[in-house]
């Protein structure tokens, strides 16, 4: 058997998330279902890096499979998306050793979240950021994103919902703010993402830019270990998961 | 009565083009069904500039109608737009003389056409650009462009299915590519264009960047009156209705 590496674009507009589904439309059932015509109907898994929800995109996916077949890279990269639907796009495949692991062995995760600044609405835009049309005071979310870089118990910042029973404490590496015309880019990197994490950090940044909270709040936010206090989980449009990056082993 | 103007921008992507037919969601429809709600049921037609394809996106699509209510151009484009699915926006309403009609006085009217002209796929861009993977020679369409520029009979450059009983003369004023990176905009400006025009033409620009025929082929292809000798019909998702001019009167 052979372990093969993908680097995956996906539009998240028409799908049901990543993680595959019964009866709705999911980028990893729409992976399997080329990878199994492509091994004439034997069942192949595989293995992304982690779940994104309905709407989110990703510029970079990363996923593993196994084959006990014997292509190029270039060949696995032109067989699988001759069997991609129009918003699914394999950028590169390469071949990993036995223990590598998509999931197991990411050591860091990059999202973006985009934000529209403008009065007027864009047609073209609805389904790739966030339109939101009142003034912003971007120095002000650029202060508020220092104080979620470093590692917190992140209890605050995630859906209430979350099944995860060990550990809320993650390290981020970065979240920054930058304004270009009226896009304003939030970067965030860091070792694993709690669910929603993304998306009401992003809500809190904005009640900053607002004027609704202030940078120094944040920290009062982390030690109340409450959802309720922080900003709304803004909505999936505008989320990207920009870059996985793993240990060079 | 009161005649009221619009400038609409929407995303063709989900649209089965911009006039009405029953069953099917078209722009003219949505319209049509919000101002009648805001008629309470009285229906209100609205005449727009010309129809768009299927798929086919507008920046600034030009209509009226008209209306026994007294509200100011904010408020007739607050109440339109509270009705709009997200892939509408009205940009801007005016009131206008009994005499206008959005159809009959225009005098200009613009297309661009947008290529993608990179050799791996961009997901997002594929229900708003042509994706072309291979070298084009830009000075060549740009040469060609120019030649299309003036008056001439487009027989060659429109839908042999085409339904127009008069004059197939038309003038362009301007045919232009420009490259910007990965993206070739192609510009068009004319006193009216045929069915399928735009995107015959462009597909003609792309055999010549290709190299499979040449600048100076265009006045042969137009001495011919024959479709077939022209390039394809490029897809519907490159092209916008970029602008409407009328006369100030």
């Amino acid at each position: 058997m052979t372990k093969i590496f993908c680097n995956i674009s996906y539009d998240g507009t028409r799908f049901s998330g990543y993680q595959i589904q019964p009866r709705v439309r999911t980028v990893q059932g729409e992976l399997e279902r080329a990878l199994t015509k492509i091994h004439k109907g034997a069942h192949i898994e595989i293995h992304g890096s982690g779940r994104t929800d309905k709407g989110v995109h990703a510029k970079a996916q990363m996923a593993h499979f196994e084959s006990p077949y014997n292509l190029t890279p270039t060949e696995w990269k032109r067989a699988i998306n001759s069997l991609m639907p129009s918003d699914i796009h394999v950028n590169e495949t390469a071949e990993v050793p036995d223990a590598f692991h998509a999931r197991f062995d990411v050591i860091e995760k990059e999202y973006r979240y985009y934000i529209y600044n403008e009065r007027e609405k864009d047609v073209f835009k609805q389904n790739y950021v966030y339109q939101f049309p009142f003034a912003l005071d971007i120095r002000a979310m650029q202060q508020a994103g220092k104080q979620f870089v470093g590692s917190h118990d992140f209890t605050t910042f995630s859906s209430a919902k979350a099944a995860v029973k060990g550990s809320k404490v993650r390290t981020l590496y970065e979240v920054s703010c930058h304004r270009d015309g009226s896009q304003i880019e939030i970067v965030l990197r860091g070792d694993g993402f709690l669910y929603n994490m993304v998306r009401i950090i992003a809500g809190t940044l904005l009640e900053v830019g607002r004027g609704k909270m202030e940078p120094g709040d944040i920290d009062y936010l982390f030690a109340k270990k409450d959802r309720q206090l922080a900003g709304d989980t803004l909505p999936p449009q505008g989320l990207y998961l920009w870059n996985v990056r793993y240990d060079e082993k």
